[in-house]
């Protein structure tokens, strides 16, 4: 395989903010356009949903230090990782020493890099879910690991995230080195219940499997769903690591702040590849951090609700289309919308709710090659111009729909 | 290969900025400390040569500006984009399409990380100059390449680096595919000639070698030296990337910004790896590089002017003591010194002093295996504490001293 050749299996003209990049073409655009405040679903919306208050003043301190935080350690800040581990121990019930089981990271992007980059040689057989976060194929894909895909069934399921717990026993057991998911998952929105979690803990161990845990939005979770940390449990694998960070329900994006915790092998490896990637989090932005879990009295609440209220405004609106669902989100702000056969391709009928009705959203195929059928949102946003921004898209749809299905 | 083995090779315990991981081991430890104020000379102190004034408030009005700003395509926000490209293309000569040609990543590091690993598969030759940038070799150990390294005799040199351009011609012949050199060199700090630059560039064209050329200090090259931009030479390969950035000169390094430019196929492998690495350069810090080449009138002059003030006095200091040498910095802020033998190894001895006059120095063996005999300072300090910490660390080195070289 050439160079070329490995990268064009990493597109990323459909990756969630890239729009901008596509190439124009013809499209097949029926009537007129249905005018309305632009809404990006790609990604939240920092303007709608403010990052947490404090934050800036924080980085500005920082800054006003000078030496001692513009550098540090690959791994972070001694003061800096002491607060986090102190923080994520309290949140998740693990044990972080922040000496040994922690470090901070460009993002969660860079936590996820990292974690993959030092646990997987060319060859490696990944398991990744279907549906999940569309980077995770991709870093399988440039590590050169054999991809083994674990079907999720989260329409069917209740109570629980719906993984095809006897694939991935075989897959284990058919050699699968290393195991990646999100728990709330992206994009369906859905919770692994406890079960899920010990069976897949379990299954790990025993076969001495390597474990991802992507736990970004484990603050968002939705009043009443009980929610699992794998890394809490009694019985975890040996080599686990766990990733969480504050770019998404604090808004703290713009910052590029993420954490991976975990086994201390791991972190140590994590933190080689750290220094040849980018050395270290931004010096100045680390100080972020100490915000994090510390956000002001009622802040995290306000904005879990003001997060459920713009998910039910959504699936009110969803309810009234036929051939169009959702499973109810129970962590995050993601929506993964199921809708019927079109008479222009998934990827056209994007193109054409941009140009049409000024809606971005994010193809299925994102998230696995059978989802030509579903788009992901993000309602991180204004709740009135996102209901809106549904209402258009789904009556710019109707203009598409196959004759049966009218 | 395992992982635990791929990663064994890349060892950060004596990488710049790490020392305080390093084990406590017993040190044998002759006379009494020299006391004097610290100074790790492991990177420079942007406490005594302070960030680019105005950066800080750009950085505000990024933050205050929210979502536009937050959240950027992966090559970075256009308008900095175009902002960029301009000062660079005045800077070095070359032509920058800012649509196609430029990527903005987390440092320089981040855009090294990029560059390697989308121009080689695992099994590729690659050629790196020795002495140069120690994550250099670490990046190839990586990516699974072969190590062609290529001397530099630059103790012999005058008027030019010194690098040996009959074993690049041989490395290329043998099928290296790709060359990665830094200009000023690290840790050296001497600079190409335009002979040496324009021979790299017809000999790389000719064999269709991939060319990264770091540049990082060129913005700092002292007055009567001739530098030559390789990309803006006529005749230069079809696959030419240049790295530069903000990290050093211009003190921005808390903010982790750095910029690739060339070739426009490698610049989108690039930004197709960046969105699976750390998604994008963080968005708020984007905004900085608005003063990246719009310094305040006399303020690079000033930089320039003070730290060759401080190259002067350390090599006063160094001509002074028997049995060591360096060659003066034609470019940047580092000095590569070689010194006498010792009783102790070179990196008991780097602990020695580290311990007994306060002093960190980064030791030549992250430069090449066989720099045993040299370390390097970073003389972007405070002048007087550098001039009296390099006359602590001497003093100290003469309890050491070999017999026959007392």
């Amino acid at each position: 395989m050439t160079i070329e050749e490995k990268f064009d299996m990493l597109g990323i003209d459909n990756a969630p903010g890239q729009e901008a990049l596509q190439k124009h073409q013809a499209l097949d655009l029926r009537g007129e356009p249905l005018p309305g405040p632009a809404v990006d679903f790609s990604h939240g919306d920092v303007n709608a949903h403010i990052p947490t208050p404090g934050s800036f003043e924080v980085f500005e301190r920082g800054v006003k230090e000078g030496a001692a935080q513009a550098y540090t350690p690959y791994r972070g800040r001694k003061l800096i990782l002491e607060h986090v581990a102190e923080s994520l121990s309290a949140f998740t019930g693990a044990a972080i020493d922040p000496e040994k089981n922690l470090i901070l990271t460009p993002g969660t992007q860079g936590a996820l890099f990292l974690a993959m980059g030092s646990n997987m040689m060319p060859g490696d057989k990944v398991a990744i879910v279907e549906p999940d976060y569309f980077a995770n194929r991709k870093m399988v894909e440039f590590f050169g690991g054999e991809l083994v895909p674990i079907p999720m069934h989260y329409e069917q399921a209740e109570g629980k995230a719906g993984i095809d717990l006897d694939a991935l026993k075989e897959a284990f057991e058919n050699g699968v080195r290393l195991f990646l998911f999100s728990n709330p998952n992206n994009p369906v929105g859905c919770v692994y219940s406890y079960d899920e979690i010990c069976s897949i803990a379990a299954m790990a161990r025993e076969h001495q499997v390597t474990l991802i845990v992507d736990e970004l939005y484990s603050r968002q979770v939705y009043p009443g769903i009980p929610y699992t940390h794998l890394c809490a449990q009694k019985e975890i694998p040996d080599n686990l690591i766990t990733i969480l960070g504050p770019s998404k329900t604090e808004s703290l994006s713009g910052y590029r702040l993420g954490t991976a915790f975990g086994t201390e092998a791991v972190i140590e490896r994590m933190e080689k590849l750290q220094a040849i990637m980018a050395l270290r989090c931004s010096g100045y932005n680390q100080a972020v951090f100490l915000t994090w879990f510390h956000e002001p009295e009622g802040f995290m609440e306000n904005r879990v609700k003001a997060h459920m209220e713009i998910r039910d405004a959504i699936l009110e609106v969803i309810r009234e289309v036929p051939g169009v669902s959702a499973r109810p989100t129970e962590g995050g702000s993601y929506l993964f919308v199921t809708i019927p056969e079109l008479e222009v391709s998934l990827h056209q009928f994007i193109r054409i709710i941009r140009e049409m009705a000024n809606v971005i959203v994010t193809p299925g195929t994102e998230f696995g090659p059978q989802y030509l059928h579903q788009f992901r949102i993000n309602f991180s946003q204004d709740k009135d111009n996102a209901v809106a921004a549904m209402k258009r898209l789904f009556a710019i749809m109707d203009r598409y729909r196959k004759q049966e299905e009218k």
